[in-house]
């Protein structure tokens, strides 16, 4: 369908303040799913081969330039900032050598569909061959957004602002994204025409489509399936409401792919979140970045996973923290209150309650008692602890890591190993159990003593 | 109302692949409120005094064997499956000495009520004698439904699919649910007599009431009082909304009861929780089965709670764990980072941070602190702790079970403690300080010389 | 705008018996958003400079005496209940020598704004000189509520309840909240000519005001801004109801002064927690009352939180429990299964898991360990745990209070501290590690044998 022939680049404006956002962080740069919300621009547009992609930037700029680093963009500056149409001009220095399609989207605006950048080339190559094509919306709430008026064919016959739209006009439901695509050439000549003959002295991206069509030459526009898509966000509060619309439908896909979600609006996935077949997760999830959850998994509820990899059989939680590095094998078990990172639990090893591995190896079938914890660093620096297959680890333990434990070997309860335990060696670290009767007796008559004398002092 | 006089059975078609749940359990066997969804049926039924349950089954007979073994249900299989009137048909021969009501319905429609259900088998008997009663349902959208033509009486007058449906059938909005009851007599005849001249080649269930009102027996339509009742359950999102309905319904249920739900949203109860008056439930908690809450109990945050009894005046979490077999006597407390198994905490116990309690016993008025992990296992047994009234448990001990502490012991904080404690008796089990002064200081120094030689190390 | 020259009493309504509550304690006691609803509607007036609040009272008399104990109110009983022209009535006494104006509410209708009253009294000044104001609010669904008959200048025609309305009175959609304001010797005069000759034989409020029109006074009616306003809460689920609607504003006004919700509907916040700019608060995160959160702090998810300062560039979570007393300095944080009471962590110290911090001082860029616990209680008084600067407490720690830790001193893993530690000391408390090599092999034998021994015996 798409003639891939065509070399097409992208005009990512961000130059804009963001005051509505109240936040030292750039606007785009604020995440939906745990990533940066221009990145899911770019995950699009990655769908599409795209040539070249110039990020237009002012406010913050040195914000935008750290983490785009490596995603393979060019930053441009605009500085005044005096409107969308200078904005986009701002792109021509980078795309001087550059002879193909050009979109003009909006950093914060950012859910905008691989298939609906598709549609608008595939217009503009269509055989009337466009001067521009515009991507509309059909909002439910048309009020105050500019308008398009265009024919049945999508050839439009006008672009007209909510202010100066007469009530024929205003009846029209289409509305304009600001989004818009044209050839490199079209698009930085009409760019350079637009004026800034306005009430508040900017240049205006839409007015490119006015001049084309003054010049006689044909814009057409396409329609975004959905107005959600064409979302932007200025607010912390129209941030929360697409992250809303992201995690409806990544849950659903995960229910369409045959995972159980007991409450689906309260499993909370990132971006990047794998999940596979006969997975059930309980309420009160949260995948952080990372996390691949092969088929039968068991994730109970009001746990909180990143960066780990659960492979297929694996239990964990209620109240399991998994954090990055943690890789579960098959059949391992974490249980509540367990933090675990950066450290693999081989096959059917167990940890269920109260514990804390960090830098840590688990050997298959090694059963970590309730309490065990890897004292992974020394203030400086981390250690790693290796426990080896079918260890037994008693409760309340602390490993002094460098440590290895070896197979089958037993560690008794309440034990601090500072020294490697040899395979199948019982290594149990207790002191005399020093044995007082009656004292606490005595010692609850004194105290009940204090406890009157004081309550007496109180009152006296 | 009901009449008891007549014998009444039911017949429960589950021989269907399930493919769009798209998982290796049963689709019938995926729970709803922590129950198979067979199982709600047979829970309805159970109000009916069934006199028979015979379950039709195909694919993954052996996993409905298992889930219905002890539920006194016959199974009956069908195989290969050609329709819904076949997988009825099939269940003829269990049912050949039986000569009351047969009610037809389906596995995946799990939410019917009992006095829907009743609702029909009285139409069955009204004094116009219908061949075979159909439950209809009215959706807000009832557009690729089936419809039910009946005249003001309920009398049916047509049944027909929705393609088939002309202008003014279609402008009808009673939908066939698929449910029907007949004197088994007249349903196996009837079933007998289905047809599969049809596109796909089956044998279609509705078809009975079309060949019955051929012959000139009147069928009645009953109608439901919600559409939800007979949602069927398809996918795993059909699936979450009817445990959504469920736990909604459940919710409104116990505030009505008396109980304060904070956010009744974020609350996930199951099937056979049962809750007190003047109980407050803080938000994200997840009630597993087995629960029983007396009044005047106070279950925090995020706390998870299974097959469990709260006596009144009971306080836990928040993030309190407690698993089957969990007992808190009267004016008990289980607080943050609590788990507790198969444990009685007798009145006034407290166990109030970062606890392990498997198990055990807890003697009224004892005192568990912070950290308190009893050693129930050893690797292949399991064995008990037992604790008298008013003793004293130190944080961070570790109790080594099998053992009993007396009656007002205390144990030293940081104590493992493998041999009994006797009544009155303080145990401490604490080895000797070792006291190196200046030797912190000296490793700080070395410390931080190797992490700047590192550093230089990872400059150069 | 506001003329201030008016005194200005409150007469609340709280003598019923708020049977759907089905609870022991008193209605308006009910809390949302962690407060009694009764103190919301005193809040509100307290923006009004109120010169007077009487609350009538009847039964759980004694619960309503002591949570308003300090709040400046003077409580009048209502006994027998006669109906709330009556109860209103009973306030006289406490407003013999007032001469100002007088509101008449609801405890039980607690989230009227303090906008809302002072439209109210503003309306009761005007020129025109209204015997007394309704107020009146418009709901979506008007049905079962009288109406008040007014003119477009706000003047009451006629107050009708639904039962005696006329179709064109019907088709009224402004409301009677019951609401009423006038002067005092107004209010008093009117109340006391109401009469009972209803088929309740009770005394109702809202006949005033038929009575001073039947005078030739004017009445006026001001209408409230959102039906929201005066809804009542007469059970639980309007409780939750009323909370909710509470919580989602909250959170829309915590996002509009720069906080991030990455799920607004999972955050629950209380009346008196104030949270800053460029907050990021993760899904499920619970605040109780007495929060204060600055800017740049980070909550992960599950947290829960009360009675808590967290100074800018604080991280806590995912689940920390802050408890009462908690005040985190700039840049520290609190990790997951971690609990802090009434303790201070100073700048940069760091608690990241499964620790308990009760009753404790730490100092600057301090580490607590994995299972560190303050053991701050014997069983009958607390007492406090101080560490030093940059002391580090080794993992499984259990330190003993009263104790102090010097600075930059280490505590070794698994120590048990009962002594103080000088400043750059190392205390270790840690018995011989007793080795046993291949003691668990043979262990692993036996019990091997005995489990095969009791399956043994389980099958004859």
């Amino acid at each position: 369908m798409t003639d891939t022939t065509h070399p097409f680049a992208a005009i990512i404006l961000a130059a804009g303040k963001g005051t509505r956002m109240k936040s030292d962080l750039h606007k785009v740069l604020h995440p939906i799913a745990g990533r940066a919300m221009i990145l899911h621009l770019l995950d699009s547009f990655a769908e599409l081969a795209l040539a070249r992609t110039v990020v237009v930037a002012g406010d913050r700029r040195e914000q935008l330039e750290a983490a785009l680093a490596g995603h393979g963009v060019t930053i441009a500056l605009q500085e005044p900032q005096l409107g969308t149409a200078h904005a986009a001009l701002m792109a021509r220095d980078a795309l001087t050598d550059f002879d193909g399609d050009v979109l003009v989207c909006f950093g914060d605006c950012p859910m905008v569909r691989s298939e609906t950048v598709r549609a608008m080339i595939e217009r503009l190559h269509a055989p009337d061959a466009p001067a521009a094509v515009v991507l509309g919306f059909e909002p439910d709430d048309p009020l105050h957004y500019g308008r398009v008026i265009a024919d049945d064919d999508g050839i439009i016959l006008k672009m007209v602002e909510y202010k100066d739209a007469d009530e024929g006009e205003r009846a029209c439901h289409l509305c304009n994204s600001g989004l818009l695509a044209a050839r490199a050439a079209d698009l930085f000549a009409l760019l350079a025409r637009v004026g800034n003959d306005n009430a508040q002295g900017e240049y205006y991206l839409p007015d490119v489509i006015n001049i084309a069509i003054a010049d006689g030459r044909p814009c057409a526009v396409v329609t975004a399936a959905s107005a959600d898509e064409v979302a932007g966000i200025n607010s912390r509060a129209e941030l929360a409401a697409a992250e809303a619309r992201w995690q409806a439908a990544r849950r659903l896909k995960a229910m369409d792919e045959g995972a159980t979600l007991l409450a689906p609006d309260t499993v909370f996935f990132s971006w990047d979140t794998a999940v596979g077949r006969d997975v059930t997760i309980e309420p009160n999830v949260f995948f952080g970045p990372g996390v691949r959850v092969a088929d039968h998994v068991l994730v109970r509820a009001n746990s909180h996973i990143e960066g780990a990899s659960l492979a297929s059989g694996v239990k964990v939680g209620p109240f399991a923290r998994l954090r990055p590095g943690t890789v579960l094998e098959e059949g391992s078990f974490v249980g509540n209150f367990v933090e675990v990172k950066n450290a693999v639990l081989h096959a059917g090893a167990k940890a269920s309650h109260l514990t804390y591995l960090g830098d840590a190896t688990i050997g298959a079938g090694a059963n970590i008692g309730a309490g065990t914890i890897t004292c992974n660093y020394d203030g400086y620096f981390k250690y790693r602890t290796v426990i080896g297959e079918r260890a037994f680890i008693g409760s309340n333990s602390a490993l002094v890591a460098p440590v290895t434990i070896g197979a089958d070997a037993i560690v008794a309860a309440g034990s601090t190993v500072s020294r490697d335990v040899a395979t199948g060696e019982l290594r149990m670290v207790r002191a005399e159990q020093l044995v007082k009767p009656g004292w606490a007796d005595r010692f609850h008559d004194t105290m009940k003593k204090k406890k009157a004398a004081g309550k007496d002092k109180a009152k006296g």
